[in-house]
């Protein structure tokens, strides 16, 4: 089975986070390199990077190539370096604010510093970058945990719908909500996948699309508002979708529609699955109300992908970038560690 | 009160039906002259004029053009005629096959020609004349009506969704599920609109972004993904749509995307109002299953309104023009004649 190209990688000789430039998929397959904090930023700003689980190993990696070419072997002491990690660390985690694995991976490399008493400045960066590889590494194992569980829930022939990107690109490798799809896949089980659009970005069309077809998935691609239609067909026997954020409660961010179609799930009596690593859930998190959900570029909405205006000018535009799905409407987690059934 | 640029007229000197070319809207306000079937065929096909009502006065006013141009005075019988008239008009109701006013506007006609049993074939052509010009203005006295019974439902402050383009530029003039909207608006009360974009043609950010806004009504623009985000925040107190067809039992066939609209009303116990001319139920029509939903190329959904590709070559597309909302949850059809409520 291909993959599509690697989401990210340290290039430790050039001391640059090696991306693949997400927003131009899929016309074009380019790898840009990151050497200054705030390009890291940026790329995660603008999606060129993006999916919580990539944009938290994007993050580590960006921090840790950031501290790489602050320390200055003779000069910098362990304060000095702690101080400026963790005021890189604020400033990066302020690029994006609803997923949670960003911040997570954040605080895990500050956590694995603090844990590291003896030393100086060197072997803290030296632990730094031994941690956003583990990090890296363990995203990859617990999408592959998730494909395990969630392919099991799969019989052949099913269709399958999912919502934006939550596939390979939206991690170190290998996906959340399209990992159970790959499992299946790379077992010889023939599914049918519907990808919704995921308009204004597009992370369905341009994204799901192009890893599900690179990897020889069938998979049809609609428009947001089809996907009652493909229900209605009973086209239909499962939804996966990642998520940005989950709350204590199970309320759950993902990308803006999720909640609807988990209402037309309900609906149609359709399984409802959220695939997540358990780094998604946020206890500090009570309910889907205190999740703060970003609000994006009208732009994005009237400005049709690099292409011209497609709606009057000085329109209002209300372009929230992911919604929340109450805990009711979901039917079960799958993550790395099991299949998780209500209540959560 | 700004309405838009009027929908269509007819040019009798110049031998013409003059349509505004929708698929230049918003950026380009171009009328273009039909003078020949196969011109009016296409721009219905092409959706250069759309809307159930509209395309069923373009068809009558279309057809009496073309009669204009057969008829040799000293030459055509009545019988020649009559055989040329329900020829072009098969033709012409093959143009597009869901919405039902098309072959209902071009029986209309035949009906009035064969009603009139006296005088040749010169007669026969004034009969045309009149009658498509009396279904236009009976279109247009339909969709008032609809507006005065549905602003009857609204109160000021109040949050409307809407899906497609059911407005002004969908019918003759003043539009059916926006006809409240503006009779409400001109009897000085202040909503607010929330408009699906409605992809993948776009007629709500395209055409009810562009009517509303160009009539000073207060409107937001949203992806189709986000109405269940508007829905959940409160912001929607009714959701007001137009159809393409009524069967017997009250299905019905709108833009693709309305049935989600209404289980997400459902959902959240917002009113789904339907809002058409007595002459888009179909009574020939048991259900919804019986309503033939046509699809479309898939290059709408891949190739971004006239940009650039953005999705991956040669990928599956499923894309439907319409979809089918069943009749319980549909909270009442608003008509010129009444407010219908279940069961219908």
């Amino acid at each position: 089975m291909n993959l599509p190209p690697e989401t990210l990688f340290l290039d430790d000789a050039n001391s640059a986070l090696v991306i693949l430039d997400q927003s131009l998929l899929p016309t074009e397959v380019k790898y840009i390199h990151l050497t200054a904090l705030e390009q890291v930023y940026n790329a995660i700003k603008e999606l060129k990077v993006r999916g919580a689980p990539a944009i938290g190993v994007a993050a580590a990696m960006g921090l840790y190539i950031h501290m790489k070419g602050f320390f200055r072997p003779d000069e910098t002491d362990a304060a000095t370096f702690m101080a400026e990690m963790e005021r890189a660390s604020v400033y990066l985690a302020s690029s994006r604010p609803t997923a949670v694995n960003l911040r997570w991976a954040l605080q895990k490399m500050i956590h694995a510093v603090k844990s590291c008493k003896a030393g100086g400045a060197s072997e803290l960066l030296n632990k730094l970058r031994k941690s956003c590889e583990q990090i890296k590494t363990d995203d990859i194992e617990a999408n592959k945990q998730i494909g395990k569980y969630g392919a099991a829930l799969l019989k052949p022939g099913m269709g399958i719908l999912t919502h934006c990107n939550a596939g390979a690109l939206a991690t170190a490798g290998y996906g959340t909500a399209l990992a159970p799809i790959y499992t299946a896949h790379e077992n010889g089980m023939l599914l049918r996948v519907y990808a919704d659009e995921t308009r204004p970005v597009l992370q369905g069309a341009r994204l799901t699309a192009f890893e599900l077809q690179h990897a020889g998935v069938d998979v049809t691609l609609i428009c947001d508002n089809m996907a009652a239609t493909v229900m209605a067909n009973g086209w239909v026997d499962a939804v996966f979708v990642g998520c940005d954020r989950v709350a204590a409660n199970g309320d759950t961010a993902n990308k803006v529609g999720t909640h609807g179609v988990a209402i037309l799930a309900k609906r149609f009596g359709i399984p409802f699955y959220v695939c997540a690593p358990l780094s998604t859930i946020d206890k500090d998190t009570p309910a889907g109300a205190d999740i703060v959900i970003e609000e994006r570029d009208p732009a994005e909405v009237t400005e049709m992908f690099y292409a011209q205006r497609m709606a009057p000018e000085g329109i209002k535009v209300f372009n929230p970038s992911f919604d929340v799905t109450p805990a009711e409407l979901i039917t079960a987690f799958i993550t790395e560690k099991d299949i998780l059934y209500p209540p959560f």
